[in-house]
């Protein structure tokens, strides 16, 4: 036993005990014949007095050393109220230092000083920093509870393997070449959609898996080559039944981790999502929702309207008082490439009743004014409208509409406002490979409502697929399945797969659907993302113990890197010549 | 909702209930005009009796065909006493088929008609069947308790990454083409190790992770190229504290997995589990324990022992009675290729005081009773002689003991027996390639007594090394750590790395031993034996959802596979032709 307590563990209630510690100095002081060390572990920070008879040792002591200490608990003179081992300290009779260290390349304080890079190389110092503590704590608490509620109501964790069939729709598969079966190749999963399916037909009923994912993608912000997936699955039930479940879920985590009741969540269509906020995972925090004002704003002379197919306005509550200045910047948030449009109309409505607007030449206060009463805006509010086909300014006004949420602080990261979209369609057209694609993935099932379509127009068909949407974050998405072997092998058609190339890839789970599939759905949360949205951040990356950066590497072990021509050889494998 | 309740639910008390079940047809037969049908889930099963109404569906159902009835709760005139719903069944108001299915390629029962292969290519069908569905639910429920315990001794579950570097000490590496780095691999992880060591140095304390790893190794029976480990790693321990914490853990398992209360855990020095068991794994549910005879045996003129090193004796109690055919067999049995004995000695300890043996023409029954006295065997007992060099005889007798064992019924899979096996040698010399290895791997600290021998017999240093062994399986192995720099660089130069090798691989590692490592060690527990062993089973298969042959096929999905030439292109990589 190294040593008796931990440092965040000792109370006024300790006094004159004996005890040994052990962990980091955080920093020392002297003060005289006397040293002041702060000494840290994950629990906390317990402050030793060390006399004139470890000067010495003391003296030599460096922020990060280990070392270990006994000594007797002791009532301090100046208490810190700022931490729960404030009243104490400890009166040192022996002190062991157990292993030196160098002086750290960056401070290990809850703000340092070291930039993204170098922090990502020293990565296991990072990670003695506080809120890297937190955020991995919050981690292992999330997991916990998660698996806590599922087992309560019969779930079952049920374990696939991550060597399987490479299945190249979607994203690309990590590959992984068999020596034993030369020139064949393995893949990691992209998620453990098939074998969820497959423990259905095998009556396993209510399954999940907290379960490491990976995409072989070129990697946006904010996004990791492996990521981890709350996955879940459950025979004999309709949508109703795994939202209700998995509502149920979410409710508990806020609980339990946080100490927040949740309302019920709203319900709001895929179509509903794209006309009132022009996305599929609106943050509903705030209002600010879509106005087609095409009816008032066309015909009065102004082309830019005329042409358009959508004019869509937003109001910006209280913010008639914009100066050309702030308007002007929203006018360049709008213009950049990333977004794309071409300019931004606004209206002032003045607390006086008056209106001030940006196309004045076209529309009289009177014209204005039936816009505003179109937009409900009131005196004060300032209207911001843009114009073009529907989906690009759907897209625009999205931005724009989340950029002006952000600005006026309405979107309170302590604030939570979780959501279900539904009815997502079941198909999308891609222009570039001429076909449809998958909106959620080719197992999903049709409306029943709408299979008639899929002959005639598979574009308007929509899907048993809903998605759970936390603060404009998708966290959560799933559907029902096909459990029917010739609808399955329809979709596959409409997928613009071969019979040959759907029975390869997938004849295991079209035959296993000929031995008694029960209807079943399910559902798949980001467990990166989520942990990140209890933690307040934007960004998961904290939230994963060693994560990669934007091209894929760790930079820590520095992995990926070459290996050895014996390898290469024993796979049956060769690489080419960097072009 | 598709269901009211389960098929393992209803009782004498819902008589009279309007229910609506869901499951699969077990069987039905037909009585008369009425037909009664076994409906399955993973609950349990209930009687459904379906009246003249119904005649048409009920006679055209087949075996596993899904479907859902209505009906209401009546007494059953003959109860089934062996299941709990035996006392009800469902007289059916209406019925729907859900899904046909086709005829299954072998029964759904607990003895199932279908061969190995077979069952394999079906797996989502023979995971229907009890055995393996109990299977599935000990392994979930021993995870579900694994965590519980080590959360409430404030560990952390933490995930460390699965594209990581390829080290190839130990076992091979499998490996991921980076198309993004390329000519550049990660490798999949063998295990954790290093960063479980890097999260110790960052101060996480308690670490914990259910785990996959990955070995391409030649696959032996009962090995799979992924396996699932319980990694734990501990900071400020020595060998004692992770000792007791885990042995806490598995009488924690057996307390709340299956009612058990196990007593402390015998210790043994690996020396005396060779000396006395021929094993570092011994099965000690029963003794049979070796005996060193050399003295007593040898110079009697009896050339074999004579030039041996080791003569040593083992005692099956009341087997004196043995026929000629049944030591035919053992001899039989210790010939075999794989245990390669020449011969076995025998001695008959007959009940009326005499001996017999096989060599009585160079001993005397007073020599045998010599042997006999030094063995402890008593009247009525068989003495069985192996002799040879002291290695190869050790590891002969460990065979012929177990076999015995297993012969007389002293292995009963419900009784547990742990052991610790402590005190390994830190290094194996390794023939093929003329150095040595590292035994348990090269992070295992020396014992302190011993690093003197580091430079002048390394064969002979132990390390801090522990094995956690269950009625004769390893199911779980550990060590303390190095945790000091030059240390880890003496073990790198011993096990044959150049410093540039040491650096380019494990580089980091040694670097975060600068920056202040606590000592620390831990322990990595094979979870699917230990499964198995909980489930009373010798092999692991069954415990594994979708396990792979032993080529690393998944035959039920067909994986490995070839994978097109635009992914090799994208990876930068090509299959050499087959040789």
């Amino acid at each position: 036993m190294y040593r008796s307590h931990t440092n965040g563990e000792l109370r006024i209630e300790n006094i004159n005990q004996e005890v040994t510690l052990c962990g980091w100095v955080q920093k020392s002081r002297e003060m005289g014949a006397m040293t002041f060390v702060d000494l840290r572990d994950r629990y906390g920070i317990t402050q030793l007095v060390c006399g004139e008879e470890h000067i010495k040792i003391a003296k030599e002591l460096g922020r990060e050393d280990v070392i270990q200490v006994t000594g007797k608990v002791i009532e301090r003179e100046s208490k810190n109220k700022n931490i729960p081992t404030g009243e104490i300290e400890i009166a040192v009779t022996t002190i062991t230092v157990l292993n030196k260290s160098k002086t750290p390349p960056f401070t290990i304080e809850d703000n340092t000083d070291g930039g993204e890079e170098l922090r990502m190389q020293y990565r296991y110092l990072d990670l003695r920093r506080k809120p890297l503590q937190e955020a991995l704590k919050l981690r292992h608490k999330l997991s916990i509870e998660i698996r806590k509620y599922l087992d309560s109501i019969n779930f079952f964790e049920i374990e696939t393997p991550y060597l399987i069939k490479s299945t190249p729709e979607g994203a690309r598969d990590f590959v992984v070449p068999s020596r034993m079966n030369p020139n064949q190749f393995y893949a990691l999963p992209q998620s453990p959609q098939t074998f969820k399916q497959l423990l259905m037909v095998s009556g396993y009923d209510r399954y999940y898996q907290i379960v490491r994912c990976f995409r072989d993608e070129d990697l946006r912000a904010d996004r990791q080559p492996e990521f981890t997936q709350v996955d879940c699955e459950m025979a004999f039930v309709d949508q109703e039944d795994i939202l209700n479940t998995f509502e149920g879920m979410v409710d508990y985590l806020f609980k339990k981790v946080k100490n927040l009741e949740l309302a019920e969540f709203p319900r709001m269509s895929y179509a509903d999502a794209m006309e009132n906020y022009g996305s599929d995972k609106p943050d509903i925090r705030f209002g600010m929702t879509f106005n087609y004002i095409n009816e008032v704003a066309q015909n009065k002379g102004f082309a830019i309207f005329d042409d358009a197919e959508s004019v869509i306005a937003i109001v910006a509550e209280d913010c008639s008082t914009y100066t050309r200045k702030e308007l002007d910047k929203l006018v360049d948030y709008v213009k950049r490439p990333q977004i794309g449009a071409k300019g931004l109309i606004y209206v002032k409505c003045n607390e006086d009743g008056t209106f001030k607007s940006s196309v004045d030449k076209f529309y009289s206060e009177e014209d204005l004014k039936t816009w505003a009463d179109k937009c409900g805006a009131k005196a004060g509010d300032l209207i911001l409208v843009l114009s073009g086909d529907k989906a690009t300014t759907q897209n625009q006004m999205n931005a724009l509409r989340l950029h002006l949420g952000n600005e006026l602080g309405l979107r309170n990261p302590n604030i939570y406002a979780p959501l279900w979209v539904y009815d997502f369609p079941l198909l999308e057209w891609d222009e570039e490979s001429g076909r449809y694609h998958a909106m959620h993935h080719p197992f999903t099932s049709p409306k029943k409502e709408d299979i008639g379509l899929l002959d005639t127009d598979p574009g308007k068909v929509r899907a048993n697929a809903y998605d759970l949407v936390l603060n404009g974050t998708e966290i959560g998405g799933g559907s029902i399945r096909i459990h029917d072997r010739t609808v399955q092998s329809k979709m596959f058609d409409l997928l613009g797969f071969s019979k040959e190339e759907a029975q390869a890839q997938f004849g295991f789970l079209m035959n296993a659907f000929e031995y008694g599939a029960p209807p079943h759905g399910g559902i798949a949360l980001g467990f990166d993302r989520l942990c990140a949205l209890f933690g307040g951040q934007e960004t998961i990356r904290d939230f994963i113990a060693f994560p990669k950066n934007n091209n894929g590497r760790d930079v820590m072990i520095d992995s990926p890197s070459l290996i050895a021509q014996e390898q290469l050889d024993e796979l049956n494998i060769s690489i080419n010549p960097i072009s």
